[in-house]
């Protein structure tokens, strides 16, 4: 199973108040990070989605532990790693880290989901072989 | 030409360690002020958009005056008036209100860009007569 | 334990490219579903942080399942349940439908942290029986 | 005068149904582009901001001509250049490039505002000679 680190900045705007980030900003990042770890194995989500006629990867379920806050200026490292793929889903898990401090823990249930006909529903179907290949850390 | 108020309230997510709030939300309140505008005279924009084929209305120029700030909690009122309508493009003129207080006033100029074939880039088109008469306060 | 039911919209800039709300997005109604919650039964964050001199009410769990999507114009019921109130935490349930479509569902856990001395940690602490009185739904 | 070149990404949350990036993420940019001009000539705001009790450097005036469309996937040049430095305020202008074509040019007026005092309102103060001195190019 492939995992892949990669580095985001807590802006201005991510920061709330209280001077700390808003939280569905860390699911941004989680975002982020799948984005980040499919372009690591040669599957950039802007090139992937058009190859394949998919709506993109959405999701299904997702969940987060919030372990230390993390604030304006924070250079934050988003951790993600495969931990499965199913025959139309597969499930990333991310650590966020600032330095040695564990910022936030947390995961992502997401579809193949083929661009729908018009009219019709959005519906689950196959993730293609090739992609499960290198999701897996084979061949492509 | 019409004009029209919507409210936005300032969320948490709006305001930043400075408690104020980010100056890029007052653009999105803009933009949802012309969204209401076209609202209020039968031009909704999900369902416009689909009903000419056009990707919408994309800004062309927009820019505003901060006059004093917008706080977490305030409930601020977006005023809109359709300043022009020329051919392919028009103006919305807004003014951000906290009770009397202006908080900022700006504008934007939009054109009418209808969804461009495959690998063509997009381009402004004429905006149709009865768009036209219900923007500038006729009969649709 | 107390439920309040809010309105949200998805705006444009809500939905991403494939037409549907970005998931991050669902995070950010559950919060304002919260401060909704909150907002009906006295306790309004704008007042009601700087009355106790907490930093808010932040989170330490959230999670979501994602049954359907939501689209551009779409109007959301965010429907918000008290589940539980412990000594320095509080749990609040949540479904997002649209009309009789359930689109998603969740939770958030947060917690009552005051704000810190300079230089302090964040740390949680005891909420007022006023405040947990409200919230379950008794006198205030 | 200085100026600095800063490189963003077009994320999916960025780009609405039209594929393309949402206006008022231009204006995100410009202030990320701004606050990366600052960092390059040793004034990172989430050091400056605090030691020089400011909240921060609000804007009175912002603008923005959108030439040709950001979408997702684009990496972006932001180009910043500080234009005048008054006593309380200051103007950046920016240009944001994919490749050789151009997306938007704008521009940002700020000023210097020191944290009020309890209850009283934001007002700008001078800009301090040695904080002028990096802008303008000159020994801090």
């Amino acid at each position: 199973m492939v995992s892949h680190a990669t580095t985001v900045q807590v802006h201005w705007s991510d920061a709330d108040p209280a001077g700390i980030a808003f939280y569905p900003r860390f699911f941004e990042w989680y975002d982020r990070g799948s984005e980040a770890l499919f372009a690591s194995v040669g599957l950039a989500w802007p090139e992937l989605f058009p190859k394949y006629a998919i709506v993109g990867v959405p999701i299904l379920e997702s969940g987060s532990r919030f372990r230390s806050p993390a604030r304006y200026g924070d250079t934050l490292t988003v951790h993600s790693t495969l931990a499965w793929v199913k025959d139309k889903t597969f499930r990333v898990e991310h650590r966020i880290t600032r330095g040695n401090r564990l910022c936030a823990e947390g995961f992502e249930v997401r579809a193949w989901i083929p661009r729908p006909a018009p009219g019709a529903d959005l519906a689950t179907a196959s993730i293609p072989p090739e992609v499960v290949a290198r999701l897996t850390g084979g061949p492509a």
